[in-house]
């Protein structure tokens, strides 16, 4: 394979330093070194950005949409080069990786659908009233246009879904928005490969070249400096806090501030209520353990804390857990950074006195991290904030409450969040009732008799929450919503007819749905 | 009248410090001073409104819609007194204040519409489908919630409409978040009126004193403490860009960062065409100084940068303009700190060697302003980033451009605005149709052959623009879109039909529009 970046339509190799793949089952370095970008790369790719901006934004609604599915196509194109590239460098199972090629071009097809529709443009019109006193009314016309090229930052744990060409991407390209992604370093390979397919999409389309980039990034500068860049307009980040919040700095520090939708951290918590707990303690720990382990835990929505309240029904769903915890293969971790520091944080929760180690999943070597499940207090969990630190991993934390009262205080405690699950049966919905408001206040997600792990592409879908789980609690990164976070609306007022855009003329040539007077 | 401010339902007379409302007319110091919130006061308000919001924001449609009108009805019945004093302490005149009373009417009953509608509740319900393969998909349902209470800091200029009741209030309310006003300390006496018309609004409707509470400060400090307050969830603000930059900075320090919605400075683009000039030199050069000298100048849309291509035609409005601008008595400024401000400002301009004095409006004494319009060449203007700065009041700068290229690089030079204006005619339409979009990037509202000055309330308005005219793009703070503002979306996945809020039952008994499965 070829250590290629793309600055627009040129595949270039990078000359500032290198990013390797290691693959985390053998720490086995892969071939080939994936050049990085210099500033002067940076600057290349934010200059055919802006270029390409005011063309590609006025592209025809099924341009647009075809432009998306071809990338989804060129995806597919790549066979299975991607999915063993991708197997190599993330130590994730071929069929987690299959089924994440599909949720990626099911993600790319779902945004071509909204640029068909049109709906996402808010269209809006007051026409004139020229005889209205006092004072006539002008003719008013409301859309939404794209912010400007748009920074991506790609996620290790969805080397497919959340990186190149991931939700991020999709949701901009659809909005109008070029996009410059800055691959991660762990799947560079991966991203080289859908790089390609992103860049010869636009080629195939007709597109100008400066609507895609991709860059690598061998230490931090040049995808700072992207953020930084006057011609860039928003960035999309998934991953920690700590990286998450850099970026964020660095976009209000402009003389322009920007819109930073990053995606951070989340412990997800999940409260089982005492009727479903009487009914089915022992499905619920089965069904935790499931959802604690899948993907190695690599997951933003992955189940961090449970809270219940005592009783003989929790020690079953405890005793149920630790019994399937311990069947729990040891799982390989995205990456020896990841892995190093999932077994930092394990091992200083189990460290701590207020803590007792409930189970563990089964040991293992190397980059396999090893699934652990704590308990502690309502007590020692409000008292003590480092509780509530995101895990990156298969662990999880219960909280023993006294009764529903101190059960509310632990969630009334919490974070920003992006699920919050509750585990109820018919008996148990006066005390969710009495939960629900606070929930509302915490989570983008409230979900039943289930868990977080596993995010439908839809339209209903929220997969964001109040800050710190997001750092823009009024979006969402996942599903169709998401290219809301791209727009922003201008208002043409008199516009004749021939210089409107074609979406608010008279004669609606495109068809869209469009509020007149606020109705539709 | 009573020096009151109001926390939640009481009524109380501050004691940190006062403040006093001016007569800019007179000089005179009105009674009574007004007595400031201490830091327990303002506490106290962010204790109640986050106490009321949970109440609140599930409060039925009819019955939001219902309290909207009643503030609206309560400002109407507090009849002359209300006008009188806001002309005392403005120097307003009488008709314009009587216009701003109908038109913050007009706004809150907007909003009231807005509610009953339902559709700013953006209600998405993508239905389970238990058979779906590989894996089935859950019944998920998603909603905009309030994001809690919001603190509002009203404009001098805008002494009702965007004030105690104004814009930010009513999009606020209308969300579902309790509001709590820092009242601007140039009308307080106003604000005493209206405040306590609100309040007897949240009484009359039996809703929790929290929704509402008003205060005065006499620094800034309990102003400051509220943005800072961890029950506080958003904030709106109308004014400087000192004031604006200084209360995001608080917001972005805070643990949870929030989003603050600042309308601050812009000197709103006039650009005129060739041809347009050519026809009607005249004509605008007359609506250009009746807009430029409305209300003494003191619009957020006052025009205060005109942008031409040099000619005999320019020269005819600028000679028109001057003939009509000598005839403009000065007239009163809002306060003797914006009267200061603003001949400071021209003084400033004025002096620029780069800059000529083409006409003055006739002079006067005390807090009178005296119109001014300057010219300077688009060299001048393209290499003094000062030119650019606001002069709050009823001065404008003309740049005299060679040709169209040096046209549109004056205009790629603007910082973000409210408004950019256009005086075209038929002649002129590929002039434009290269220039728009560059003003898409740069404003909120492109108008044609008027001025920005006139801010029509309703659905398809656009308030807002690029950063520093706003500290966010992506809204607007005037009109039916304003109240998107105050939301953020929550996704229900699997929730027992009984559990869920009303908007999202399968019934659908409120009858809103709902996108089922991206389909209207």
């Amino acid at each position: 394979m070829k250590a290629e970046m793309f600055i627009g339509a040129s595949a270039v190799v990078g000359t500032n330093g290198h990013v390797s793949g290691v693959n985390p089952a053998t720490g086995e370095t892969l071939e080939p070194p994936f050049g990085g970008a210099t500033l002067a790369d940076a600057d290349r790719a934010a200059a055919l950005a802006d270029a390409a901006f005011d063309a590609y934004r006025e592209t025809a609604p099924e341009a647009r949409a075809v432009f998306l599915e071809t990338i989804a196509d060129n995806i597919l194109a790549i066979g299975d080069a991607l999915i063993e590239r991708a197997m190599a460098e993330t130590g994730l199972p071929r069929a987690r990786l299959e089924g994440e090629r599909g949720r990626t071009m099911g993600q790319l097809r779902l945004f071509a659908d909204i640029v068909r529709d049109g709906g996402y443009l808010g269209l809006r019109v007051d026409p004139a009233m020229p005889e209205r006193q006092p004072l006539p009314r002008s003719d008013l016309r409301l859309r939404h246009i794209p912010l400007g090229p748009v920074v991506v930052f790609g996620a290790s744990n969805f080397p497919l879904a959340f990186s190149v060409a991931g939700g991020d991407t999709a949701s901009a390209l659809a909005a109008g928005c070029p996009v410059i992604v800055k691959a991660h370093s762990a799947h560079p390979g991966t991203s080289a490969l859908v790089g390609r397919a992103v860049r010869d999409a636009v080629a195939a389309c007709g597109l100008p070249e400066g609507v895609f980039s991709m860059i690598f990034d061998s230490g931090r500068a040049a995808g700072q400096a992207l953020v930084a860049d006057p011609r860039v307009k928003a960035v999309g980040f998934t991953g920690s806090r700590g990286g998450g919040l850099a970026l964020v700095a660095i976009a209000q520090a402009r003389p322009e501030p920007i819109p930073v939708y990053a995606e951070m951290s989340s412990i997800n918590p999940v409260i089982l209520l005492p009727q479903a707990l009487e009914e089915r303690a022992e499905a619920i720990g089965k069904g935790f353990v499931a959802s604690l382990t899948l993907g190695a835990g690599q997951f933003c929505t992955n189940p961090g804390l449970v809270i219940a309240v005592e009783g003989p029904a929790l020690d079953r769903f405890v005793a149920s857990t630790a019994e399937a915890l311990g069947m729990v293969p040891a799982a390989t971790m995205l990456t020896p950074g990841i892995h190093a520091a999932y077994a930092r944080g394990a091992a200083a929760t189990a460290d701590n006195p207020a803590v007792e180690v409930a189970a563990r999943g089964q040991g293992g070597g190397g980059c396999a991290g090893q699934a652990a499940f704590f308990t502690t207090s309502a007590a020692a969990f409000l008292k003590d904030r480092s509780l509530q630190e995101e895990m990156f991993g298969a662990a999880s934390l219960l909280v023993r409450c006294a009764d529903a009262d101190e059960l509310a205080a632990v969630v009334a405690s919490l974070e920003g969040q992006l699920t919050a699950a509750l585990h109820l049966a018919d008996g148990d919905h006066d005390a969710v009732r009495a939960l629900l408001p606070l929930l509302e206040r915490k989570a983008g997600r409230i979900l039943v008799n289930g868990f977080g792990t596993g995010v439908e592409v839809s339209h209903a879908m929220v997969h964001g929450g109040p800050f710190p789980s997001t750092s823009d609690a009024r979006t969402t990164s996942v599903g169709g919503l998401a290219i809301q976070r791209f727009l922003r609306p201008v208002c043409y007022q008199d516009m004749p007819d021939a210089l409107l855009p074609d979406a608010l003329k008279a004669a609606n040539p495109l068809g869209f749905d469009r509020l007149v007077n606020g109705k539709r």
